[in-house]
């Protein structure tokens, strides 16, 4: 009954102080209820429910600014910021994002979705409002999780520097995504034990203050003192960076967190205040599991079990299942993930393999060049990262894995479109920007038998690997097709004549779609499994020019520097008059909605796709 | 006289302890003679000749591993390592490397070139170690400026977890390649006057133990003690990350080295030992002016002033005084480095608009997420970044920059070839990296006038823009055509028919000497400026197929995903039958040499341009 009464962004003020406990219940029900149909990442938005209160109460939006590091969790905002009704569309095509999105609402102050980049869009927030002389509040709020990764720290080095307020809330569940790892977890971990030392406080203080040394010692014991200070109030590892530390305070206690909040802004320079949360806080088997309930698939509130069980398996099951084989019969080989032992598949390999098993948390960059080191050493490093993540590793990628051509192979699950999670999340432009790497190979598996027989083969190689495969179930179909993979070397399915289907990974199933409609239709077609991206197989696109009028490139990736405009450079460089048409995703971001929604606003579905060939075709006849 | 000693790896052993020093001295003078006749990096070179010293004569070379950050510093290294004789060739096409080199020794265990790589590659090599259980030492080098590059960090937080040895070498000279910057070298610049401590050390200690506190004190006291150890040993910020400090030790003193690192050696553990050198120590002129010596040119050995003045500008003086223009006139406008004050040409922006200029330490994924967080509040970024160190901050001009869809405005400075920085350093990706990126305006000027031009204009656009110029010269040919730059619209310099030249910055200078060589053999020719690469200028493209035959474009960049077969993409959807030949850099990493060997080697100098089109064209007509 509160939170009828949140219609707008600062309702929640009007809120008699005695009823917020009763309005975050309220808020936690409605979060379950919604994610339970419509699936979402609840885990996280349940833990920061009093988090996202106290800084609606504490602030004043949209004047003052909120920047939600990865953003899944933001879903109280949405709530506290009049977007209750549209609730239902969440993660839908055309509906409300799960991220916070500026176009969405002016109290949305900065897209996010990848991890740990808030403290540095806040710091350029903190920056623009100085040089304007405004002196509205900026906040970033971000997990320990995405403390892992390194873009957080630059910022925090550089925040650092600021004498002006800058406000950084670290939501501590001791867990990113998965369970947290690293020096700095354990790190925190000590200082959430750390009350014992607030009794000390004032009899160390006294004890060294009436220290009997002599004179030429004072400037030594004023530094015991600031260092007695750091000693008692913990927070030191911020202090050092020359960062005022604040905490750690319960972060489902409102009226401390809102006291908090309105101390930091109190503060000359950035501010830390450290907020211990729960992820999943409030439903039972999110508590339990907060892994599973990260990004979860629909599920039964009483239970918790899904409400729509998987049947079949996705790529990366079959993944998860092949990793184990190969490390089975290859001592050299270990995995290699970025804080998702769960997503990637590798969490069985962990528990198989401990000692070869490596969780870097959110640190994609460290993570490839750290297995570029292992594979100049000898060992055959798998790392495991989604497509859209990996992105930020371009640059390892290129510099210490392909310019010394080692042998590490990628794992790049979540390639393609994703559907539910938007721009961010789209795994499209990985074909073009690995492509764009000397010495790298690119495979894409039609399906889950090639997958396995794929990472088998990048064993083989004695270099750089990346396999893409799409998120969600594993294609079962062509079983019967399954010639061995060799280097550069793409598969004839059905070799025909006229139009000829060269189609990447996940499209080569809907090219078998399109090219039923075109036999429906009297043409004459031929459906290629590429295979390969790069190097790309020379042999084969010759002789389909030799045969085929039209030769349709299918790849779910952007065009530009994609497969389509490859194969077209090794066509134009023959005395062929066979033209190509490249079907991939125009120079657009790719909103959320169902993965079929979007190959139809794409004109990639196998209809569209069919409807392109034929006009494209009459074109050359004409 | 000792130099001539040292012929192979390890000879160094057979140096009496006495003469160390000698030889140290010696090869400073090999080293400062040597590159002041070829240039290099002598500023880092000086500042670790003891380090490396100590660093030969404690390990066992090629068995242990040395990973050099950067690498740049790695010169003594080299001349330890039996490439003295070939220290002439150093940075020359087909000599030494400039940067330590897989390829050319088994003492150099890693590629370096790009900041902050060395604790990450090295902990890969200390699993390797580990899983095949050997027993040899593994050792990164990073300085204190490549400590404020995140991966560094992301490193650091996983090196905590080991229990067998790593030894991290912080060779800290309190600068990166300019001042250093941010919370972690105040940090540092704390533990250097940290001396006071350690006389303090058993008094306080005692003090503690004999402290007068209850039984339910005792483990509170435990906590004091562990915490007055830290507070009495430097180090806590690396010891709260779980990581053994030791330090901070003369990095001149070759005997004091060499016995921190074989006490490190015993730990059992991540041991960050912090050594504080002298960058350019020993000569003067690089005491005085690292920066000046950081990548030097030639210079008079006497007076430290380069033996080739310049006498042109190049295009990071337009760019420095275009910049000075813009700020002045816009109140928006804020400027953005990674560590390159100098080598961006931004210093003197800083010296007139100190609250508008950022540098903000070598991250260059902060620098961009924090420019799109001033966007997002109504600044006007500019960031100036090196071609081939953008490509470390993909994800952000992609996630944060160009989702969003926010004015930011890259300065890319060392784009194309570079020459004699090899591999790791040829800006060569960018086109076709920035292409992939929806929402992405990219443009490369001609020639100077044309750099001022397209600043000013990317300023009154309203998303991200990308401006990418050479290293060195500015060209001043082409004076007489300035036509206004306009959106998406290439400039036609010399309008002909049958041939077309479409050059991208750089190669309109090319390109024009391509044209002479065909007018001469009786061509006609058309020379276009095509200004933008994206968006392309489709509807001269598509003039261009009336009345030319062959379209040449030309690129300093990969071909892969670049200007050319973004062009024949346009000109493949129309009905034409021009051809397309793409000049751009084939598949491949780019060694050193001089930007004229390597334009040879690749076959785009004027002269291998004019035998391909000819070539071409002849195909054309048969």
């Amino acid at each position: 009954m509160y939170l009828e009464k949140i219609n707008q962004t600062n309702d929640i003020k009007k809120i008699e102080k005695a009823h917020l406990p009763e309005l975050a219940q309220e808020i936690r029900e409605f979060l379950i209820e919604k994610i339970s149909v419509r699936g979402g990442h609840l885990a996280a938005n349940l833990g920061c429910v009093e988090l996202t209160m106290a800084l609606h109460l504490a602030l004043n939006l949209p004047k003052d600014k909120i920047v939600w590091d990865v953003g899944h969790q933001s879903y109280t905002h949405k709530l506290l910021t009049g977007r209750k009704r549209e609730f239902d569309t969440l993660r839908t095509f055309g509906g409300l994002s799960g991220f916070p999105k500026r176009s969405e609402s002016p109290c949305d102050s900065f897209n996010t979705g990848h991890s740990s980049t808030s403290v540095s869009a806040g710091l350029g927030m903190v920056v623009a409002r100085d040089r304007k002389k405004e002196d509205n509040t900026i906040v970033a709020v971000i997990g320990d999780g995405a403390l892992t990764g390194g873009m957080a720290y630059e910022a925090l080095n550089n925040a650092s520097k600021l004498d002006t307020n800058y406000i950084i809330i670290l939501n501590d569940n001791k867990m990113s995504i998965s369970e947290n790892v690293g020096g700095i977890s354990k790190y925190l971990n000590t200082i959430r034990t750390t009350d014992g030392y607030l009794d000390l406080k004032a009899d160390v203080y006294q004890k060294l203050l009436g220290a009997p040394y002599g004179e030429t010692m004072v400037e030594g014991i004023r530094k015991v003192k600031n260092k007695v200070r750091d000693m008692v109030i913990p927070g030191t590892y911020f202090e050092d960076m020359g960062i005022t530390y604040m905490g750690p305070v319960d972060g489902h206690d409102i009226a401390k967190l809102t006291r908090f909040i309105n101390d930091a802004k109190t503060v000359k320079g950035a501010v830390l205040i450290h907020v211990e949360t729960i992820k999943g806080k409030g439903f039972a088997p999110a508590e339990r599991h907060p892994a599973r309930f990260h990004g979860a698939e629909p599920f039964d509130i009483q239970t918790g079990l899904p409400s729509h069980p998987r049947t079949k398996s996705n790529y990366t099951d079959i993944f998860s299942t092949v990793m184990i084989k190969l490390a089975q019969r290859d001592e050299r080989v270990v995995a290699i993930t970025a804080a998702m032992p769960d997503g990637t598949g590798l969490k069985r390999f962990r528990n198989i393999f401990p000692e070869r098993f490596f969780d870097v948390g959110i640190a994609e960059e460290h993570a490839v060049t750290c297995a570029a080191g292992m594979a100049a050493e000898g060992l055959r490093p798998i790392v495991a990262i989604y497509s859209s993540f990996l992105q930020r590793a371009y640059d390892q990628i290129m510099h210490d894995v392909c310019i010394q051509k080692l042998p590490v192979i990628f794992a790049i699950d979540r390639a393609g479109l994703v559907g539910s999670d938007g721009e961010t999340h789209q795994g499209i432009f990985d074909l073009s920007f690995l492509a764009t790497m000397p010495n790298m190979t690119i495979m894409a598996p039609k399906n889950k038998w090639e997958l396995s027989d794929m990472l088998k083969f990048a064993l083989t190689l004695d270099g750089p690997v990346a396999i893409r495969y799409p998120r969600g179930e594993a294609y079962d179909g062509l079983a019967e097709f399954r010639q061995p993979v060799e280097d550069a070397r793409a598969e004839v399915i059905y070799p025909e004549s006229d139009i000829a289907l060269l189609a990447v990974g996940s499209m080569v199933r809907i090219a078998e779609q399109v090219r039923e409609n075109l036999k429906e239709q009297g043409y004459s077609c031929s459906l290629i499994n590429a295979r390969f991206v790069k190097p790309l197989d020379e042999d084969i696109i010759k002789a389909l020019t030799r045969g085929h009028r039209l030769i349709v490139t299918m790849e779910e990736n952007i065009r530009r520097g994609g497969f389509g405009e490859a194969v077209r450079d090794v066509i134009d460089r023959l005395d062929t008059d066979s033209k190509v048409l490249p079907i991939a995703i125009e120079d657009q971001f790719v909103p959320q909605g169902s993965v079929g929604q979007l190959l139809e606003m794409l004109q990639m579905d196998a209809d569209s796709i069919t409807e392109r060939i034929i006009k494209e075709h009459s074109k050359g006849a004409s």
